[in-house]
């Protein structure tokens, strides 16, 4: 149902950058696991925002559209600390006709902490009622989805 | 590998109370998602709490054993509201080797909001070294295994 | 302004029990300093629901009416852990014309942990001007006055 | 006891550009209030990553220093949302034998949204007792006290 750019013309993905700190930290002195999902979602928020001019607030406040999630799931393939930058690379891997799917790996220092994938459905934000993707939406999403 | 008890003389699931708060909303008026891993995380430190006297805190500091975690899922089913307390149903589905696994559905007023599954592996603490269940953790969790 | 009642009639302080765990926690293995804050609004807004029924989340949506904050100053004495429950103790200290002033006493195990002192005004929550306290919350908050 | 450098010496204080999301945000559609003392504090443990080169986390496990908080207050002005970003002017304004205070302003599209005092102690880290100010860091900090 989508049409997905070739790969070779595919950019590459977006990345956010996260200053992890002591206030991420558990007594194990690394992020506390349910931190990171917070930084998975800090970094969807962050792509939305890079490519619609504003994240979920600017979505559901001027837009009314929400994205409410319906499933996550990640796999923890290395301890997150403070010594580096977390990058989160966030890319959309599957457009549905009323959902929206996301990929974010976590790396920090080249080495893959965390990958996750979220999935979301649209919903016209004041009624909370489901709706299908908006064409400027999903003319936005078509070109960056990466399955 | 895990012997467990016939169903009907399992016990029923655990049960951890949470107060939905102002604090755990954000703009939609439902709690945020990214509060909804830390809601489950905090139900599965409670049965720890509740079976072994004591949750991460103490199994860290006082018993010298991690559980980190290296997976999660979540499917959410219904927004979690500061309306009524959110009952979260605690148990372990399977014990490994060097794994255990925790199912923890999230209900509000009888309502199925959130269910998770979630896989820990037990470390040595101090080392942050990969080690087997320790035999009285087995034998506390494997009557309380439901598949 | 406000007329407290004599002090040999005043109620105890009302109580709000908050379960710390490891997610609270540092790598200095003591609760967060941010964290303090939180769990004194928690107690707040259980102080709320506990008299009016309801929170600010019933206060805002059911009630129009919000109390944001215009002031908050906190001690911090002794650490707080996960090894005992935090006992928060919350009582109005004054009632002005459009502010009230809560004072929150945390302890664990008899110790004094944090004392804090919060002041907010009350608003028109839809419209977000400045209101005086409405007259049923006047009533409810002035016996309770303990300065 | 501390000789600070003239006025017009004196550098302009440390910002630090925190992205505030929706996630930071309550139902009122504005930054939750105890996030407010969350950000301050990012705000001081990225001073401190500026100037050593590390902010608490290094503090603690690299050079076995810690620094409690033991007051803060906080007078807030104006609504922070995600509308900007959130610019936090820190700086240190008085450097005790065992203390040290730190100021904090946040603004928004040049607005004051908040102001706070934050006073820490010095600590041996590993033993949680007080000790005075460490002389390299009382070089660091001296030159840069703005009472």
């Amino acid at each position: 149902m989508t049409e997905p750019a070739a790969a070779e013309n595919l950019p590459p993905p977006f990345e956010h950058s996260i200053r992890v700190t002591w206030a991420d930290c558990d007594p194990a002195r690394i992020a506390y696991t349910a931190r990171l999902p917070y930084f998975a979602l800090d970094a969807i928020d962050a792509w939305w925002d890079h490519h619609l001019g504003g994240g979920w607030y600017h979505m559901e406040l001027d837009l009314n559209m929400g994205t409410p999630f319906v499933h996550m799931s990640l796999d923890f393939l290395s301890p997150v600390t403070p010594r580096h930058r977390l990058i989160c690379r966030v890319w959309p891997s599957r457009l549905g006709q009323k959902s929206i799917t996301f990929r974010v790996d976590g790396l920090q220092d080249g080495t893959l902490c965390f990958k996750g994938q979220f999935v979301n459905v649209f919903t016209v934000a004041d009624s909370f009622t489901s709706q299908e993707a908006p064409p400027p939406i999903r003319d936005l999403v078509l070109p960056l989805i990466c399955p």
